[in-house]
């Protein structure tokens, strides 16, 4: 058993405790808050674990594997830089950092200690993003024209990062995993309205070198929940609906067909209505299978799918996004 | 009575005819089309009316007071200049030119020559645009932060123009119906994946100078019709669905409550979960509300609303977005 | 070519003329109604057809080889009567009559006199019911279980038929279709709230001999417009809901595996939760291809599918269900 | 405080035990279960807490001033029997006896020992059935026509009772709490598919004497799950759909106007179509309310909105149901 402790136990820590208490790979020993009011709830129901407000105390502690990092934004990187210092595995909430800088030199000292790094881009574990992943690598959609994201609500504000760092690297990380492509450049836009200039509607475009283009809205000022994701390929297309209570990934047969470009002055593009087929997904909640992969890879020392050079890639799209707005959304290669 | 023709009989062209056809207003009394096989269903069901190849002898018919234009998009142009230098009425197809140089000489001929120029963005006429707009109005939304459409398809391939051509005039009027308000900005992104260069994706971002946003999906390849814009405002929020059989508009009594950046550092921003209220709307067609309103311009020489100045605004727009396109999607002020 | 009279051009009429028009196999010549009224725009768009108001000159024309009858459903059995006594072809809306011993009668006459007798069952002709019963013909579902249909809106009241007369048979002719199995017993229920005692919400449940249900709610003053249809049998359950702009038949591959009724005290039943599967439809005017099947069993002198057996079929239920009302809602034996 | 025990951790029983936990008016100091298996995981959870299979010692313990009762359906007579004699308080989980003389027989006890007998037909507690409540009290919908329920899913089977007295107790809770009308007479009809003879569709209609009428189908085979209920009136129609992640109730203001019955064979009935509505509802979780108004019924001695006279009436009309089916779906009178 890798015992295990949590830092940070606001919106996300309580899940990770929920988790590492359930699972049979962990023995959970240790919570560390800054904020002691969290814990009265918590220690009642995990009654044989150690909760602190010293966060160096647990860190410190040999007899502690591996910690989960699930604190502000910006303290991510101090906090797993040092954990790997004192020779800890480590799952850090997304973002993995909040510079490319930051996270290059935390892949970089995961890989010279030897310990796993592992960022939580839980979306990767849910059983519609792996049954995704599956339909693209077997080319069912034929070559993929675009991805576009939409993920919006009337929803939690948070204070550490802005609307493009809380809820992008979700769909960033869906789609670095499932297209498994090199982007080339980035631009994005968006506004602040509520507490400037923290922006909360934002738009994000990711190109790739062959018309491949990937587009983002997140927005925390929306009427309605949407968490929809729509990937166009020249032989079928799939929409990802995670607002659906079933049938969230749907296969349309759909494409157009025997297209030349002759034919465009000449007639109407074809295009070909097929049937639609919605897969069953494995239900397990995510966040357990991310807890037992995070397992499996501090004990075989495999590079965990959303290890650090995953959680890069996020950053350094946020980063290359970021620059894009200060430059007045200009493109910004990678 | 005003008696009227209609120049093109291809996809848009029979319901202008069924709704000349059917109006009080207007006496039908010529069609032309380059195309005679197209004449032969429309020629059996509308018997009183002479179909003709030859545009020229209808421009120059002396009996004839206003013609409706719904040719290809690069033909709106000399043809309506041609109709306005015969003392026409013009109602023109959506866009009203294809360049800006164009659609201002249309505008500068129509107001010389004392005559209606009425381009036919027939979303401005439908019921739920016309109630958004009274909504926004009455300053019901409280400040307006952002604009989001969403307009895709597995459609129609247009092999005169491509998706944001085809597309987003609909939603660029639609904004500018609703707003009342000047863009100073344009950038956009796209691409062509089925017949290149044809873009047949694209995106689109509108800037005002006060933080408002506005944001356009365009989209030929997409495997389900979605056709929504979001409305976000400080005090409400509206939703048009315009794939809902009833209940196209939704107002949602939700808002951001009583912020200061003070509260930034201290707490989550509160938000308000409020009613939500789906008003009646007027179902008549809009097309036929647009004629009724062509003839009301016409006969008292009042400006249309989607008048010359509407239809060069959209074109503005559209230009602009090309020449952002074309300069690696740079941000163009207008 | 098959000439062909519309008789009574109300609600349906209009339509039965476009594809009588529309159609290579028939010559629309005639269309008789009482009303005059009716004839004013219909006569300015078929304008070689005779409109009249005296249905027995059209009855007794001799150069008329079938007549459509969609006039108040009281009159459909004297006109379809005299229409067979006068050789003529038959066509007639739902319900073929308002009685059994009328139906009888009419399916007797058509069989002596080698007339083709059709009951405009146009569901049955629909790209979705054709597929279902492709589906339950091909033992995808197992065994049938249930068959439950919902069809209610707040629309057309008539004030010929109540809502079970009027809404039911749609969804009667697509069971008899769809299942082929002899019904063995009907119970019904209803309320009349608006105009008394005219029922406007109506309950009609049928009965088979081997556990096999079918139950349907008609309803006049519902606030939304629902059209469903479940059929769910051992194996898969199929979901066609009219009101999806595509996907309308939904097929679900969850069945109950391995239950054996020692296990019913010992744990709960196993569920399988399968893929569903939306398959492409034919997407014809199902009113054009019912025109074309009636074409063809005049000329081949075939049964047509929903021939005058299937509509008696249809009044033996609706006039068991009526005796269920009167009967305190008891079983009535078929 | 009140000291409570929960009889029962299987389906039902954790969230009692969450709920008192979690409750600022109870102390949770007992559970008790035949299945030991069960406490492993919830001792752990709740380590003040005394778990025992022995369900004497519980109803013996005179510290216990209440106790919740949520085991199998045939248990809770003589459970909830012996707890009344022993002067406890009690909470019984839906059905509140399996028979009505039972139930009665409960409600005497309780009334004679001054002891609070309350039922949990938790959709009571709801925001959404209390705000329907609310509109039908004040009469917004006018007169009342009907009740259509729908509850289906492809789901749990119960080992215990049948469809009916599974799910329909839900549903006639809410009617007898919306409407506050005594029905007159009960039929019912169903079948039994996958373990005989155990009803797993079920279909149930309640008369009342005025010619309102409701209706409830039951049902454990369907493909997808569908939990809505439409109240339609004279003036305004209610449709509740528990299914929608917002907006569960909407109010249609469409109603039938200025109607006689001289119009009948005049005229189309008029229909209204007007504004709809979505008031925002309480999303407290309703069994956490059900538990604060055990608790404030306990102390003041007040009837529960939801107390044995209400658990009675839903018996009733499952008895009632039960003797229709064993009678060939007659109708029976109450």
């Amino acid at each position: 058993m890798i015992s295990v402790a949590v830092l940070g136990c606001g919106y996300w820590g309580p899940s990770l405790l929920r988790n590492f208490a359930g699972s049979p790979c962990f023995r959970l020993v240790a919570c560390a808050d800054s904020n002691a009011d969290r814990f009265e709830r918590l220690a009642w129901r995990y009654p044989g674990v150690c909760f602190t407000t010293d966060y160096e105390q647990v860190l410190h502690d040999d007899a502690i594997d591996a910690v989960a990092i699930s604190t502000p934004a910006a303290t991510h990187y101090p906090l797993a830089r040092e954990a790997l210092l004192c020779g800890k595995h480590v799952l850090v909430e997304k973002p993995l950092a909040t510079s490319v800088a930051h996270a290059q030199e935390l892949v970089q000292m995961a890989r010279c200690n030897g310990r796993t790094l592992m960022v939580d881009h839980t979306f990767v574990y849910t059983g519609a993003v792996r049954k995704i992943r599956e339909i693209v690598e077997h080319e069912e959609l034929g070559e993929v024209y675009y991805f576009d994201s939409v993920r919006v609500n009337l929803g939690l504000f948070r204070h550490d990062v802005n609307v493009l760092w809380d809820l992008a690297p979700h769909d960033l990380s869906i789609m670095d995993f499932v297209l498994q492509r090199q982007p080339v450049a980035v631009s994005a836009t968006g506004g602040a309205h509520i507490v400037r200039p923290m922006m909360d509607v934002a738009y994000l475009t990711v190109y790739f070198d062959d018309g491949l283009l990937a587009h983002f809205h997140c927005n925390w000022l929306a009427p309605v929940k949407v968490r929809s994701i729509i990937i166009g390929g020249s032989k079928r297309l799939v929409l990802f609906d995670d607002c659906e209570p079933s049938e969230k990934v749907k296969i349309y047969d759909r494409g157009i067909d025997g297209v030349t470009s002759n034919d465009l002055y000449k007639k109407l593009v074809q295009y070909r209505l097929g049937d639609m087929y919605a897969p069953t997904l494995d239900t397990r909640e995510a966040l357990s299978v991310a807890c037992e992969h995070f397992a499996a890879c501090i004990i075989t020392g495999q590079e965990p799918i959303t290890g650090g050079a995953a959680g890069l890639a996020v950053v350094r799209l946020l980063e290359a996004a970021e620059r894009s707005i200060l430059q007045d959304s200009r493109k910004v290669t990678l």
